[in-house]
C-alpha cells in the first residue's frame, strides 16, 4: 500500500522543510512508496486529521504520526524486515541524541539567518503577516535583524558542525560504513537553505560538503529531484 | 587476568581526567578487573612502551591500547560476553560522534578555564614551566587570559549541553534506558572539574545535573571514589 506523506512546500514548488526531507530520505531507505502532498503554513484545515498543525505528517492506511522523529521510529517499528534506519536501543537512543543536537546546533543559526527568506518566499496563499508576528514574538527580533546576522550565523554552524567533519575524517558516513537516519538527520537539516533561496551556509573548502554531495547521490538522486536554488549547503 | 590502567595524577591523589574515567567507568560497566597505576605531565618514561606520551593507557596481558575512544572500541571487541559499551555498528559509529562532540562542545569551554588551576595542581615531579608553554602556545593566549573568561565558558557549556538537556526529560540515560559509554563520554567530561579544584561549570538548576548525581550512584559510587573539591561539576 503507498504511504502518504504532507510535506511543507513554499512558492515555486520549494519543498525546503529539512524535517520533511529527514522522512523522505527515510522512506527511501526503507524503500516505501509514497504520495506526497504539498501543504502550506496556514493550510491548518488540511492536516486536521493529525490532531495538530505541522508537517511532516505520515498517513500509513488507518495510521496518523506526525514528528519527524515519530515517523522515523514508526517505520522501524512498522517495518521491521526493511533497511533499518536506526539499529537496536542504542541506536535509536544516540540517533535521539543526534536529532536534538541537529535541532538547535545546525537549525537554529541556519533558521536565524533564514526567516526572512522564507517569508519572501511563502506559498501564495500563506498568511505573511501571522508568519512574521509569530517568529517575530518567538525570537525577540524583527526578521531583518537576525538576517544582519548571517556572517556570525554561518561562523556558529561551522563551529557546530566540528564534530561531524572529524567524524567524516574517520568514517565514510555518521551513521558508519552505510548512511542511515543520523545521516538524513544532518542532510536535512542541510538540505533547506538550497531549497529555500540558495543562500550558503558552509564554506567552498569545509570536508562536510564532500559527505552532503555524496548523499545527493543516494535514492537515484532524490534530494536533487526538486527545484533547487543552490549546488551546496 | 588484571588489567592495569595508566591514569592521570595531580598533587594530593587528584583524579581529574576526563578520558581517564570514561575508561574507568567501561572497566566497571564490563566488570572487568582492574589495577590502577598512577602517571603525572612530564612522566613519559613510565608509558614509554605504549609508543606514546599520553594516557589513558590500558595494558591487558601483552595488547597495550592508548587513547580512551580505542580502549573502549577494545573492551567491547575482546570482551563481547561482558555488558555491551556501544551496540553493533550503528551504536558504535554515533558513540563515536558523541566522543567527538564532548571532546569540542563540552571539553573546550571546560578546559580553557581550567588550565591555570591544572598548573597550581600539577603533581610535584610535573613541570609547570612545560606544561604553561605547551598550552599556552596551543591556545594563543596566557592561561591567565583564559581563565578570566570562565563566565563566558560557562553560558557556552550551558548552550552545548542543550540536546544532553532535551533528550533526559524523554529518557533516562544517554543510551536509552540503561547507561553505556556515551553516558560515560559526558560524565567524565562533566567530573573533570569536581576532580580539580571543584571550579563549578553546571548551574544548580540545570536538569543535567540530575542525570550526573545518578551517574555518581553507578558501580557503588566509583565517581566518588576519590578526593572531590565539589558535590556537582
Amino acid at each position: 500500500m503507498t504511504l502518504v506523506l504532507y510535506q511543507l512546500i513554499g512558492k515555486d514548488h520549494r519543498h525546503y522543510s529539512g524535517p520533511c526531507w529527514r522522512v523522505r530520505m527515510a522512506l527511501a531507505h526503507k524503500a516505501l512508496d509514497v504520495r506526497c502532498v504539498d501543504f502550506h503554513h496556514g493550510d491548518v484545515e488540511k492536516i486536521a486529521f493529525s490532531g495538530q498543525t505541522k508537517v511532516p505528517v505520515l498517513v500509513d492506511g488507518d495510521r496518523v504520526v506526525s514528528d519527524s522523529w515519530a515517523i522515523a521510529c514508526y517505520l522501524d517499528d512498522a517495518y521491521p524486515d526493511r533497511p533499518v534506519l536506526m539499529e537496536g536501543p542504542h541506536g535509536r537512543a544516540l540517533t535521539r541524541m543526534i536529532n536534538f543536537w541537529a535541532d538547535t546546533q545546525l537549525d537554529q543559526p541556519i533558521v536565524r539567518s533564514s526567516f526572512l527568506d522564507i517569508l519572501h518566499n511563502l506559498h501564495p496563499d500563506a498568511d505573511p503577516v501571522a508568519f512574521r508576528a509569530s517568529r517575530e514574538t518567538r525570537m525577540g527580533k524583527t526578521l531583518e535583524a537576525l538576517q544582519a546576522d548571517h556572517t556570525a550565523n554561518v561562523a556558529e554552524l561551522a563551529r557546530n558542525l566540528l564534530p561531524v567533519r572529524t567524524l567524516l575524517l574517520k568514517q565514510p558516513w555518521i551513521n558508519g560504513a552505510a548512511p542511515a537516519y543520523a545521516d538524513y538527520i544532518v542532510f536535512g537539516s542541510l538540505q533547506f537553505p538550497r531549497c529555500l533561496i540558495g543562500r550558503r551556509f558552509v564554506a567552498d573548502d569545509d570536508p562536510v560538503l564532500e559527505w552532503f554531495r555524496r548523499m545527493t547521490t543516494l535514492f537515484n538522486g532524490l534530494a536533487n529531484s526538486g527545484p533547487l536554488f543552490s549546488e551546496s549547503p
